[in-house]
């Protein structure tokens, strides 16, 4: 093991999802230096998982050849509405997590300062400072994955709103009339965009007959699908029924990114998540068309629209950046 | 005339819209004590209506009985974006008006303090320290008359973005396939629920031989028809037709307050303007239940969704509260 520094400089970020734990670490100038993945298992229950969240925590610091007494803090973004001021998850629906006390149960594991944030909020902030050098007043982060979430910086901070829960753009409507969502509501910008969206889209065509080069990719059931199959399908195979759905839902993402745009009308609109991580190329431009086509005339003038670099580090990067910010608030 | 006292304590709210000009004189308890009202004649120029402010302001403070000198500010909404700080109004479609220096115009012509905002922050701005004694730390007035816009009070303060035009929800797309929009689009909130969209429909069902009382009150062109026809023959005539049309665009207020609790997540949401002054009664309860049916799980807990009882006053209102919260900062 190489030595510890006298005063701790690196930063351990966490991403708790709600089938994977992603740790980690950072310098000083925010560079990921190492990290480790880890299964959540949420149904062995909270102490279990926290158990398993410390341990991929010492995982990623020891794959940098540190020790814990190298890190000044942690971040660790939960997948529900959380508390940072008493530290407490107050509900996880994909954790089945309730009023948890995160932060006093993971310093008790690490011995380390730990800060804890909303997953959508933390990967925003790590858009935000780490991206964008903190510069943009207003930014929203808009993520699409399995689900759809938002991060809203306002005026320089995050923005979480009187329940804490802030940012649940996924289940905005964008199409009263469209598909069903897990909601219970019909034609949320979650049933229609995510990924989850487009795997459904696609499993429905080819029930009905379709033709896509992703049936020769993957068989008939089209089990275990990856955003990155359909980037391969529409890049590879020119699979013209991938590129229509992916398409589809860039359009609807576009008409959403448009509904922010009007309502709130930040400097910066950021798309990130898996699922443009895998199709920003094929996303990104079609929404920022459509967007700019549905916002009202003169009110996205000057607001950038882009990708987001981080893919599925913004988390744990955002995790540092929030560790970072905590600490020097002292 | 009545005496003018040492140190003004009055203030003048003013109402800038499309057709109509309203200003109210406030004593400092918030009280209203006099008002005057004037047709816009925005097709005149800028000089010409802003002469016409200037005089309907002057009307006010003589209906009271008072002298300019009794009051201490003008506090004034204009129905666009606008910047408070220059004390420009930056672009108004409906006057026609782009970067008009409307606040140093109107301190020439009134010899007064004059502050400005956009129309619906300054109705949001009345609703929120006059209704609300300003308790709510973050809120969302919504106010639904021939458009709907909203202004946004978050973490106390006025939110108006990056471009200063924060709070056009009546362009938030809530059915992809809807109704036309004068924006160009299809489907917005405002194209589905503003009065502009009521009458359409009407006419529209008339024109197709529908039955509705509204024909025998207005004739079958249902010329000059005003929101209060539609509560007579709701109310009085139990007329289907205008019922029916109402409610739906009561369920499509009710999706768009969910959007906006799950985007934004406000302590309070109120419903103001001319349609809810008018048909409030038939509006607010199928809409609060529809935004507790669209908002998720949990989200909307101890947020309240409220009618503002201001109705026309909260334009001159929230004048009159902006130009005392700016007289205090000095």
């Amino acid at each position: 093991m190489a030595s510890t520094s006298s005063s701790p400089k690196h930063l351990l970020g966490i991403d708790l999802g709600g089938t994977k734990i992603l740790a980690g670490v950072f310098n000083s100038r925010l560079d990921l230096i190492g990290k480790a993945k880890k299964s959540t298992k949420a149904r062995r229950g909270v102490e279990a998982v926290v158990e398993r969240i410390a341990r991929c925590a010492l995982e990623a610091i020891d794959e940098c050849d540190l020790q814990p007494e190298d890190v000044a803090g942690v971040g660790i973004g939960a997948p529900g509405a959380t508390d940072p001021e008493t530290g407490r998850v107050i509900f996880a629906p994909n954790l089945q997590w309730r009023d948890v006390p995160l932060k006093a149960m993971l310093e008790k594991q690490l011995s380390l300062p730990v800060f804890i944030e909303n997953d959508c909020n933390i990967q925003a902030l790590g858009v935000h400072q780490a991206e964008l050098d903190g510069k943009p007043r207003h930014m929203v982060g808009i993520f699409l994955g399995t689900g759809i979430g938002a991060g809203l910086i306002l005026d320089g901070r995050l923005f979480s709103g009187f329940n804490r829960t802030a940012g649940e753009i996924g289940h905005m409507v964008l199409d009263i009339d469209g598909p069903k969502c897990g909601c219970g509501n019909r034609g949320c910008f979650e049933a229609l965009a995510s990924r989850t969206a487009i795997f459904n889209r696609l499993k429905e065509a080819v029930a009905k007959g379709r033709k896509t080069a992703l049936v020769d990719m993957l068989g008939p059931g089209l089990k275990d699908m990856r955003s990155n199959d359909l980037r391969k399908a529409i890049e590879k195979k020119k699979d013209k029924l991938a590129k229509k759905i992916v398409e589809d839902a860039a359009r609807y993402t576009g008409i959403a990114v448009a509904s922010v745009i009007n309502l709130l009308n930040p400097e910066v609109v950021v798309l990130g998540g898996g699922l443009m991580e895998a199709l920003g190329e094929h996303i990104l431009p079609i929404a920022e068309k459509t967007a700019r086509k549905y916002a009202m005339d003169g009110v996205d003038k000057g607001i950038r629209i882009v990708a987001s670099k981080l893919g599925d580090h913004a988390g744990i990067t955002g995790g540092a950046v929030l560790a970072r910010m905590r600490l020097q608030q002292g």
